[in-house]
């Protein structure tokens, strides 16, 4: 069997979306689900929404998508209270997944305490060593995990101060949305490295990983919640502290690139309109006399409008996504050797048949997607095929939540721009340039002292130190080998 | 609960989608399975395959879509054999649904018989009720076992003569494809109301409502089954008879509007181009100064291409479509009026704000739809919207295999284009003209007196008699009253 | 994997059970449930109930217990209406099956038609034959359907008509239970080979297979219809009808053997006391000096009552019955032969150990239960194993609605009374004798001219023609023969 | 809707059932669901296994039967290794349920550490709050899991000295069975209130609450685990430690009563023979003349069978169970009043009319069902109704580990015997004496100073403190108070 998304195969991935709301006018829990709905590009394989009604916290995780599982009246229903807190994540099936879908949830001796976390701890599995050892039994096998272990032992008295004693403790990516019985907390690291913004709907208040989930909500975008700042929301009142020292944020530049819907707002930046000025950076930097530009679906397009505009070459639909996943059999023998690419996406053949076409796509990672497209371009007749990528070569790892393959699946990693060109059979291979990139943000260019984003995919220059690779290899592992396996 | 794809519920929906194979190289029920993949759109409420294994006959009939039902090995192992023909359908829930769910089967006295159908009988009531006077027993509520009855009761010998006996009794539309233990027949009305094409993979014959099912398998496009013809595949041989008097072919022009996929040649043209044709005829008829022209996504694309390439004016994706199906629960207030629609499409407000804009959508039905985008537009901050719209206005049923509304809810039978202006709040609404439409497919104009398409839906000039509706009004609601409830 | 029922695994098996209820004062479905489950005993892998509310007809179906099925209140409402009937019966899994499962259902000319069947018709591939040749479809693979098709397709013209002119080409065993738009009509066989019982519930008329599905509905019995009766209820009314000469009657003795409940009351005579009788009448014939009489679970208790009594030698529980259906692992190695055995039904050591016991069982078909239980004792400690059947040595099929393993696998086809001593390893065994049985049943003797009982198991004197095993072996293998697997 | 268990509804029920194996000679997981399926009477309504394989700890919790989650060969094989353990239990519903489902397993600092536990901890709602206010975070709302977290944070240092210095905290019932990487460790609390024993497979070791668990594996019994003995299985050796001081044991005496298999051996004694001497004891103590003994199915049938024996009236099925389980809709009216009772059990007519019977059920708790069985012997014919009870009345709460009604609503708390007879209509009623109970044990009678077995039903002396009763009252209620309520 084989997959039917492969061009969503061979992609970086967000590993979460959060979303919250402290005292909604009607449920909380109604409201969380529609915007985990517009998250859900964020982390697809399961959701869990924590509700508080002012005496009780109630949780439904599932895996799965937001629809099919917190779209039912009774599910919504068994969470009551106008406050609540969900979260989108990738993850692996089972039940030993479930225990792992936040928001997690523990009861501490200050009452329950339930979090939501995009990002990454580095440093989690040092910290679960030194928990463990001192008596704390775990629940499942989350990083996040370690930060309320870390909470329920502080030896601060109240929450608010046992939650920063934490913090303090942790390292690496971390935008969280906490709630206990007295109020919610929002929080980013101190280099905001996973994004978080605020927003208003009439007096409750939102927060969430992307504009596009304050917009099908109805509310009002407020403002991001700032890199090391705490967001307090308690009663009526919204407090903010800011407990670390000053540093200079540092938010994934990825987000531009392909994490983030083209309808939202990032760090005051219109992505569909970043998008589209690397299209067109990319049509000056790397120009090609063709007959058509065509995006490859639905990623590449806006960069591919941007292309278009800036070269003067029409924009035309040359690959027809269909809207129907699945997977299906594969037939022996050649004829049949693109079936699940076809599957998902189908050339436009009479458009295509003997034209210089250039393709617009957003990234390569492991680049045996771009292989079969440009195959499949010249299936349909395709005189010349050149393919253009909207974001520098994807060489280094991320360990700040995104979900990358081990570095030496990278192409970009194994390959320079030649052995990349003949790999993928194209007639020509660009990328824009990392300067370019940080041009469509409105910057000068890369600043290599003090960078204004985390671009360690592409440049290997991570933020933070990261005390678990150091140590011992890819934190990933080390969580797998935990705790028993539940089937 | 609303549904999250209110742009899809304003819709005509073609009602039936058609594939079969003889003699595939591998499984015929898997390349079937591929075939009705790309097919989906045509019917994705329920699906069935029936295989013929040289011995026995295999069926396997499922609500829901051809991903989830037919991508499982075992059930594809549960339809052995090379041959097979499968069916994609709207229609209700519930096991009585299953029961109508095609291919049909019987058990005939010249053995087995399996029918998959695209189109509608028109004077299916009247023969059932005389069938059901001599003793026949029917076991589904669907127009097609109709068919199947006249075949078993006929007074000829051969099963070949049999089914042309049965043919000349019915009236209205239909592309079928038939499994007997001899050989597989297929065959199209009179007049081509409903399109069949016939591909060749290797020494297989295939045929398929469109060619983009020829694509997904590998397989070659030959030519279209032509109206009134029977196509029997008996052992290696393809024979054609054409049992009709010579009739002036009629196919619905709907396809090319909306039903059929842009990658499909339907009757010899690109549907991309045609309605990128339609678009250009419509910037030429109903010009109008604007900053962006922007497709309702994604029926719209194409001819919205065709708008800004002949006006100029950039075309910019303007709304973004989610990728996540489902429903979700609507917040009581004003705040949420239109949550359902951003749920699926949300408006790209940076792009929008202080714009004209030029909406492009391929019909409109009963305008509920286009009433919200329009509003999705003003919200987003547009300065003016102007609809046009790629198809003339929609103001007859149709009784060919297409579920259409009532009558009586078509906008534009209640309204004139002022009144359906207003109603829809633009600023200016246009429809392409039938004589432009025509163009677009190559014709001068539309011939009064012997016009090339079906374009009942726009002009109301049905090429058959519609005897049931004569008779008692819409048939669907005949059958309806049949038979017991099976629950 | 085992069955844990292992002795239920080597019974004869009745095939089906029936009842009906004539004009209920609330659900008649919820009725029907009530007597299904009274006789899920007769037929334990599907269910289907049919209701008319005076318009329409509704039916559910389903794989499996009455219960988990039809005691759901969505069910239950689905299926309005004071009239309604059911059927309990063996068969195999998947669609295939639920389409045999009954009340069968047709729209006739003269309007619906349901009916419910016990038996077997034993010229119904005969029947079958010539009405596919003259045009009929069939929906199913069950003999039952014949009916249906001969009542369709008679020239007569009343529906009543019809149906006796159906019954008069049928041969075999039938009880029957149809539902008209007019009435419910109830019958049996000339011969009244399966039972069928009349019942009073306030103004509603019953009919059942056993008396204790009226009990258990509160219901008062009537009496038995009686063989070769029409009896029709229509309105207030009740008719009866005798369309066949008089016959002398042959019912089924194995009723009292094993198939009945022992609570239920057949042809007059309390099952229970029937079966104590047959225990007490082997104690006479087939003395042995013992300490314990020990029952096989659950059949074998009233025998081993009778026989107890009869003998003066205690009865005592050596075998312990698990309520916990189910199915285990087989772990490999000589410790756990008989493993599946004791997951059932486990001895009772404490009391066996040393001890000279008799083990009553009501028959035994291939002998391989017999075998495990006895070596069962032998493990325990027991010190002589005697056992005694309170039925004659069943050698011959049933082609009257009864599941009966080829005769070639039946112990007493096989060997004689000293050869099946050996096989199942007892120090003796013994079967009641055919008058021995006919004893019990209140008859000096079995009269061989014209005997009370059809008892063509044990004696091969079969009361009917059997048409379809003349011409060409077992009737069922024929059938599954048939028409289109649908999986 | 209505259970068809009405019988069953009104009994005290034993919360557990446990089984462990060390070393099996093939899968270790497979022989507990064996051992599991047996042990199911003592728990119904979720069954979990945990295996170890050498390496990793494997869990797979369920709720439900054993049949039908464990039977499979795809969850066995995802539990493998020659060592497991598993539980069955009674629980309400629902996701929050199966993390309350055991074995219960927790990552120490030690390695893996997997528990099963029969019995109640009496104060661990005391413990918990200790151990929350130290930083413990609780992952369910079971009693049993303070005792991991009493390991977890113990400050001795070998697992052993850890579990040790746990129980010593602990009050209350527990039989345990431990898994850690090292061996299993099988234990009692030191008055031995719920029973364990020890058998042999092969050089497997195994620990089940009941001997009959050891039959169905083919196992032979070895011995009780002594109250307060621990047993360590580690590697082929078997070790016993003792960390209590010596105290007289206190077995409840219930599973002989009613909890145990007739064919399980507790403490030296068969459950079979003790409650036919129950039986025995009730004839001489309450002798009636009558004309039948019956008793109420299926737990009254030993002691019916001595009382039957003793007094010389014939033991009879008065009563017939239906096997099929399952609930059905209540018809309104008069005549359906004892629907559920019918549906489950129904009267032997036939037997019954005119007849003076003596019931004999083992206990009455509230006594709704004996209401209800008296009425029913009446509606058939009885002409006197006599009930005998196998034990003292139950007027006081278990607090160990058997689900008991609140003590208001025990029949004997609130009634004198002539009132409960009246409340049953019955013509009399006698329970068998507490000295009478203690002599079918084999004692003279019971010792008011040191009684030899835990009848603090019967007479209110509980053998150890019960501090979260003493302190707050039923310690159920406390812990459905807790946590979050995860649907």
């Amino acid at each position: 069997m084989l997959t039917t998304n492969p061009f969503d195969d061979d992609k970086l991935r967000e590993e979460c979306g959060i979303f919250g709301v402290s005292a909604a006018s009607g449920s909380g829990a109604a409201l969380v689900a529609l915007g985990l709905h517009a998250l859900q590009h964020r982390g697809q394989e399961a959701a869990g929404i924590t509700s508080f009604d002012g005496h009780h916290f109630h949780t439904h995780r599932a895996m799965g998508h937001v629809a099919g599982n917190f779209d039912r009246d009774d599910v919504i229903r068994a969470l009551p209270g106008s406050v609540a807190c969900g979260h989108v994540r990738y993850s692996t099936t089972g039940e030993t997944a479930l225990r792992n879908v936040q928001p997690l949830y523990a009861e501490l001796s200050t009452g329950g305490f339930a979090v939501a976390h995009n990002g990454n701890i580095s440093n989690a599995m040092k910290l679960r060593r030194e928990l463990v050892r001192r008596g704390s039994i775990f629940q499942s096998t989350s990083d996040t995990e370690t930060i309320i272990h870390l909470v329920a032992t502080s030896s601060y008295r109240t929450l608010l101060d046992r939650f920063i004693d934490a913090l303090k403790q942790v390292e690496g990516a971390y935008s969280l949305i906490v709630m206990t019985p007295e109020g919610m907390i929002a929080c980013r690291d101190p280099l905001g490295i996973r994004p978080l913004v605020m927003g208003k709907l009439d007096d409750a208040v939102i927060f969430a990983s992307e504009t596009v989930a304050l917009d099908v909500c109805g509310a009002e975008f407020v403002r991001d919640v700032e890199p090391g700042e705490l967001v307090i929301v308690q009663g009526g009142e919204v407090r903010s502290i800011k407990p670390f020292g000053p540093m200079a944020p540092r938010p994934c530049i990825f987000e531009w690139v392909y994490f983030s819907r083209p309808d939202s707002i990032v760090g005051d930046h219109s992505v569909y309109s970043v998008r589209k000025a690397i299209g067109a950076e990319l049509a000056r930097e790397a120009p090609v006399e063709a007959d058509l530009v065509i995006p490859v679906p639905d990623s590449g397009v806006p960069a591919a409008i941007g292309y278009a505009q800036a070269s003067g070459i029409p924009f035309e639909l040359g690959i027809i996504r269909s809207h129907y996943v699945g997977r299906t059999f594969i037939q022996p023998g050649d004829k049949v050797r693109h079936l699940g690419v076809k599957l998902k996406h189908n050339a436009n053949r009479a458009l295509i048949k003997g034209k210089r076409v250039v393709l617009i796509d957003d990234s390569i990672v492991r680049g045996t997607t771009s292989l079969k497209i440009v195959q499949m371009m010249r299936d349909a007749g395709a005189a010349e095929v050149h393919m253009r990528i909207a974001s520098p070569p994807t060489k280094h790892s991320c360990f700040y939540g995104v979900d990358t393959p081990e570095r030496t699946k990278l192409l970009a990693h194994k390959l320079d721009l030649g052995g990349m060109t003949d790999f993928i059979h194209a007639d020509s291979l660009s990328f824009v340039t990392i300067d370019g990139l940080y041009k469509a943000l409105g910057e000068a260019n890369r600043a290599d002292i003090r960078p204004k984003y985390c671009d360690a995919c592409f440049t290997g220059d991570y933020p933070t130190t990261l005390t678990d690779q150091d140590e011992s290899g890819p934190s990933v592992d080390q969580f797998a080998m935990l705790a028993e396996r539940v089937i």
